[in-house]
């Protein structure tokens, strides 16, 4: 045995006690005739003591010759800490040691293992398996775990069956970039791994399961953002015989369970909101509800009156942001700035203040007069001492650079506190994107998306104006303005799903080889389905208030989709390549 | 709503209550005035009942045009069953179907969906959403579901954390063929897809998780035998500061927990055997111990006889079929050939009888007197009315014969009784083994398997003969003559494990290119560590007396690691291959 205890175990009613403790020596401090070492593992930290008055000589210089990381065995008695240390569950007590056992001796780590370290990405990615002794992502791997038997018990409780759906999959083209599997019994064959099990829960679904679940890793090969990985993880679910109603309480139950059972928190019933009006009100389809700071449109009041920019736009939109009156000029050049940087692309940025005294003062004065001025603070609900901020320009491009505004404010202004969670479903997307580019329709979800019952037969009859009006049963779940799911009900009828199909740029028989199994499934007694998946890294990194999920992810890989720790990928063997039939071209360096 | 109640819900209390239900049609009987329509769903089966009488004309002719698998949705008044069904849940009511409506209809399956199935198994993996609607099929999958929630449920309460590994590693040749993906953003580079996560959860001790699992989905390109598939399912384990004795006990824990609360099965504590002491009672490393027949070594009481076939052996083995001296002249022909087929390669096979009077026949009656027999008989422990069957030859390749034998006798006298679990732990495996043909060792557990502590000093000094001798602190479980499990305690210092690659034939530069970040986690404070990994799959079949894992995977693939339902693996579109910098050499057909 190794331990009796392990370091987070022990309090004053041990004391007495002969134990043995193992673990990673955290930090020392040699008082020259006593010695103070603290032991860490998982679970805490327990104080060990050599006094040079009652340990052998030999085991104090032992002691002596432990550095940071080291993995040792100690046995000793438990003893009442003169100096308690509040700070630790432990704090009561220290262990005299009487044995030490080095089991491994550790080099100096390239950075400081503490909840604070010194190690850029870089590093802690390739020496991870320091990274991960450190408290923060400890706390965070166990979360993780806890989250996930959570979302198991709860889905159990309504029934709901885990189900594995397989990794070694098909090809198809919609949708992301597939990572595939070369067949060295099928030469010149490839599997997919899933971006998603979309089609094998709807199979489940025509199969009578019913209720489906799974916790499942998902696979994409996209350009990396800072916030993507390469493989991700879903809870990922279907169920048959279900309107969206049943669907939104199902699982607004799981995440009021989730939050109530691993972080305490009392979730109050979720808002909705439809996608027009998320647009209209927020400029966004996940708009972060922890504060206001809601549009206001302005054309009413503020075209006609010879300020050309306005006159000739389309959309002339504000926000109020409270008691910011006093903003210096400095600030207002600073945020004007920030909006015209080429990520957001505004042209410029009107400012009201409203003044204290009743007066406004802003950046139109020349084209506005103070009653103008007034009518807009009317209009945005505006007090004294507040500020406005108001774009103009093309409907759409100017709600985004709105909401990106308003967000960046919330930022400056404190106004996203990491504890206070605004849940909100988005419901009543539109079924179809039109791509002015690619002159095709895209699946505003996905091409298994069922339009609403009462749009069915448009879809199938309309023409192509109709197409961009169809809405769908799709519905979002937004925390704090991240999208943590989002699903459907899908279409169960081989005609509509041929016609969405035909809509989407599929050829018939392409629509048939790729998803013929589902489509020939749905003529065999599909019932009536629907489900969501939930993004589980970022669910992780939300509820704790985060906005990176890779201190969510055990071994996250980097920005070009490596692996630093174990240096993958990596080139293969000659004979490997030979028994899959296949040759690396001339790879062109760009 | 589609329902208010599903298909296995209706009790005698319902009746007079107005409900919905929807469902498959199973069957109908139509009795011209009065026609029933069984209605299944996942849950049960609820009779449906329309009568001329009390229904409408209208509704009455739509009942008739249902044909099986219909999906409909009926509402009506429950009603008490005139003859009561006692095999159904719901057997006391039926519905007095008022509204019919046919969601979807359905094609005649090309299979019957019952408990027994007409369908052969291409059939059955081509259209797997009917194969799923099968009773027995639902059963496995909800059965695996619950397992996995237990399994979970019995880790957490021991402190266990599940940790995510990665699916894009890197791939090593060590051990059995890697599915590879190759890389778009790094051209000519390939992932692997893991054989298991061992080093990652190796990784994860050293980073002082303590106690780690995963259900996990893990892939070995391997050709295809009835039995295995491309991609399976592991329980993986691995625990720190924790020696063999404290593994055994957690996951013979563990293993309890699930035969409790999924069969509602105790099991009495594992019984231990050494590698040596299985081989020697059993022939094989995983005995099934439902049924005696151990084998019981003649060369003592069998040789210098005069029988060249003994005398010349190296082992003479028998065992004893008890009460079975009635076999035929037929019968023994027959297992005598069985025994001769080239799957088990015996050249012959002794066989004595001892008869009720006490006297013996055998088949080699020429070379051996009464006496002699009855001297066999005595070594054996047979009685009379007994059947002892004798195999001779080779030591190692004659248990192996003996063992398919003993197997053999035991399916056919039905004592591998299904509900009878007899679980084991094998333990004291060698840590290598030499292969004459390849003229190097292999690891008999895998690489990172550390000898026992009294054989590292002779691991690391001793001889080639030496190396023959070492023992591990390796195990197995072993449930029915099924491994269900095998783990080891690991080497976690870096010296010995370069030794081990060493011993397995890697260059110090193969090593370091391959698991040099596992070496070099050691150098930086690695605890004492060991796990074990159960094969989920075959647990799934064990406890359930079956087979074949198929009937519990929900997608499984064929011989050829096709997917017959959709079609995988594929052809990819040339731009694909393009952008992973590949070409598909020409493919001779063999």
């Amino acid at each position: 045995m190794y331990r009796t205890h392990n370091c987070g175990e022990l309090r004053a009613e041990h004391i007495g006690q002969t134990v043995t403790l193992s673990g990673w020596v955290q930090r020392d401090r040699d008082k020259g005739f006593m010695m103070f070492v603290d032991l860490r593992d998982r679970y805490g930290i327990t104080q060990l003591l050599f006094s040079e008055e009652k340990t052998s000589k030999e085991l104090f210089e032992k002691a002596r010759t432990l550095g940071r990381e080291f993995v040792i065995q100690v046995t000793g008695t438990v003893i009442e800490r003169v100096s308690k240390n509040k700070e630790l569950p432990t704090g009561d007590v220290e262990l005299e040691v009487k044995e030490l056992s080095i089991l491994n001796p550790a080099k100096v780590p390239p950075f400081t293992i503490e909840d604070e370290t010194d190690g850029g990405d870089d590093l802690r990615m390739k020496y991870r398996y320091l990274d991960l002794r450190r408290t923060p992502l400890q706390r965070n791997m166990i979360f993780r775990s806890k989250l996930a038997l959570e979302t198991r018990k709860y889905l159990d409780s309504q029934q709901f069956v885990e189900i594995e759906t397989p990794f070694l999959i098909k090809s198809t083209p919609e949708g992301a970039r597939d990572f595939v599997v070369p067949s060295r019994m099928n030469p010149g064959q490839f599997y997919a791994l899933p971006q998603s099990p979309q089609t094998f829960k709807q199979i489940l679904m025509v199969g009578g399961l019913d209720r489906y679940f799974q916790i499942v890793k998902c696979f994409r090969d996209e350009d990396l953002r800072a916030d993507r990985q390469p493989e991700f993880t879903q809870i990922d679910c279907e169920m048959a015989f279900v309107t969206q109603e049943e669907i939104l309480q199902t699982f607004e139950g799981l995440t009021k369970h989730l939050f109530q059972h691993t972080l305490g928190v009392t979730l109050p019933d979720f808002p909705r909101m439809s996608y027009d009006e998320a647009m209209r009100r927020f400029g966004s389809d996940k708009p972060d509800l922890r504060f206001g700071m809601e549009f206001n449109e302005l054309n009413a009041v503020a075209q006609g009156k010879g300020f050309n920019v306005f006159d000739a736009a389309e959309l002339v939109v504000g926000i109020c942001v409270p008691g910011q009156a006093e903003y210096t000029r400095k600030q207002l050049d600073e945020i004007t700035n920030w909006v015209k940087r080429p990520q957001i692309g505004a042209k410029g940025l009107v400012y009201v203040k409203c003044n204290e005294d009743g007066s406004f003062k802003s950046s139109v004065d020349k084209f506005f007069s103070q009653e103008d001025l007034q009518a807009w603070a009317d209009a945005m609900g505006a007090k004294a001492g507040d500020l406005l901020f108001v774009l103009s320009g093309e409907a759409e491009k100017t709600r985004k650079q709105l909401n990106e505004l308003r967000l960046e404010m919330g930022r400056r202004l404190g106004l996203m506190k990491a504890g206070d969670f605004k849940p909100l479903w988005v419901v009543d997307f539109p079924l179809l994107e039109w791509d002015e580019d690619a002159e095709r329709f895209f699946a505003m979800h996905h091409p298994f998306t069922s339009p609403k019952k009462e749009d069915v037969e448009r879809m199938l009859t309309g023409d192509h104006e109709t197409m961009k009006n169809l809405r769908a049963d799709a519905y979002d779940l937004v925390i704090n303005g991240s999208e943590i799911g989002g699903g459907s009900i899908r279409i169960y009828d081989r005609k509509l799903q041929e016609r969405n199909f035909k809509l989407l740029g599929f050829t018939p028989e392409e629509a048939e080889d790729q998803f013929g199994f589902l489509m020939g499934a749905f003529e065999y007694g599909a019932p009536p389905h629907g489900g969501i998946a939930f993004g589980f890294d970022r669910l992780c990194a939300v509820m704790n208030g985060q906005s990176s999920i890779r201190d969510f992810i055990a071994f996250p890989k980097n920005n070009q989709g490596r692996d630093m720790m174990i240096d993958a990928p990596s080139a293969i063997a000659e004979e490997q390549l030979e028994e899959l039939n296949l040759e690396v071209t001339e790879i062109v360096e760009e």
